[in-house]
């Protein structure tokens, strides 16, 4: 599979816009990873601190969402792009706005850490050690699809994809707990609400890293895979939709 | 407030496209509001005819989709457009992501209706008007943010985003007396849990429904309102971020 490398414009200037406008997407996906890792963290240990970070990640990641976008807009008026580069700069606008709604679900997992320990709940979590799980599991799938437009290759996409199956049983097998717990004692049924939530959480930051490997895919091969299977994903003779 | 024309560009076929394109976007949104109100109705009568039709209905979204998509892209490689045009195809390739959205939301809440009518619970639907309530509310936000693209006159955008606040006070009633029939009964719980999932299918609906509009103001305007409160967003003078 070809490694596209930027840089090949004869204008210079060309070649640092896409270059910056890249490094601002990927330290906005940094950004966003953080927020993950730290919202499910200060809501399994009631750490109001880590969630007040969240949140003021989250104006960093807006802001960053909204530079982007204006750049890649600046650089297809200014610039007129076609083919490859075309692709680059409507695929950052999809993969910025994913990103962004990434970083809001971590927001309202922080918001939920701060809720429960105003209520007095902030004790030690139940399911602290499922739901730490999932959060690594989705983080890497992003990390993943981050280090894919990064490096501008595709090889890895399926892989990560796969992972997907991993979070929807991990997922499944939280809620079947969840049922449980509340079954035995209703006292436990707002508590498990909110864990439930989150796991919810997770697993759309999960469906969210396989959307921008979508994105991803059309971006350097120029074939829309959105829609079709997993199965379908792997065949060496992919559908050709949207080239 | 300035009504947009399209229909102003010196070449006919440059009209022609951006006509059609728009026409494409506008069923496509048509579709997806049949989805909506099908689906819970579906959900809500166990009719399992009707969940197929929500299903079916979400190939013929999807195809449209990668149809738009890929024309707006041709559309931007061949007549590098500039200003309000360009606006107003990066947004319709916004749109009609947050389109595909929602007719997935739809999908899923038909395949949980199949689902409780094959495991036997296909007797009529508890919380069936506020599903429907509910469900009506946000169908009314989508179809007047379809509106606003049809005219490209942004002067009704607040009042739909106004109507999210009713969604979010009816999605908060629902949650609290689901609660209260989980704690009376926990065999009520599974059961319940659907329910709750439906509502909150609902409920991210409407935000999407915002998210257009948000798309909507910032393509006639020029304005980038994401991350604006709904009191910035009323404020005579807005902030000008992404112009």
């Amino acid at each position: 599979m070809e490694n596209i490398k930027i840089g090949h414009h004869i204008s210079g200037k060309f070649n640092n816009e896409l270059e910056d406008m890249r490094n601002k997407v990927l330290t906005m996906g940094g950004l966003v990873e953080q927020q993950i890792k730290r919202a499910v963290t200060a809501f399994s240990t009631a750490d109001l601190e880590m969630a007040e970070q969240v949140i003021k990640l989250d104006d960093q990641v807006d802001t960053l969402e909204i530079a982007i976008d204006h750049e890649c807009m600046q650089i297809l008026a200014l610039r007129q792009p076609a083919a490859f580069d075309l692709r680059l700069l409507v695929t950052a606008i999809k993969i910025v706005n994913e990103l962004e709604r990434v970083g809001d679900l971590a927001e309202r997992i922080a918001k939920m850490a701060i809720q429960l320990s105003e209520t007095g709940s902030n004790n030690r979590h139940e399911h602290y050690f499922e739901l730490v799980h999932m959060a690594d599991l989705v983080e890497n799938m992003l990390h993943g699809a981050l280090n894919v437009f990064a490096r501008m290759n595709v090889e890895d996409v399926t892989l990560i994809m796969d992972m997907d199956e991993n979070v929807d049983r991990e997922y499944a097998s939280i809620i079947r707990q969840l049922i449980t717990r509340m079954m035995e004692d209703q006292r436990n049924i707002t508590r498990m609400l909110d864990v439930l939530w989150v796991a919810r959480a997770l697993e759309r930051i999960g469906d969210r890293a396989c959307n921008i490997c979508e994105h991803l895919v059309y971006m350097v091969k120029g074939e829309d895979v959105r829609h079709l299977t997993q199965a379908e994903l792997k065949m060496p003779k992919k559908q050709n939709l949207s080239n």
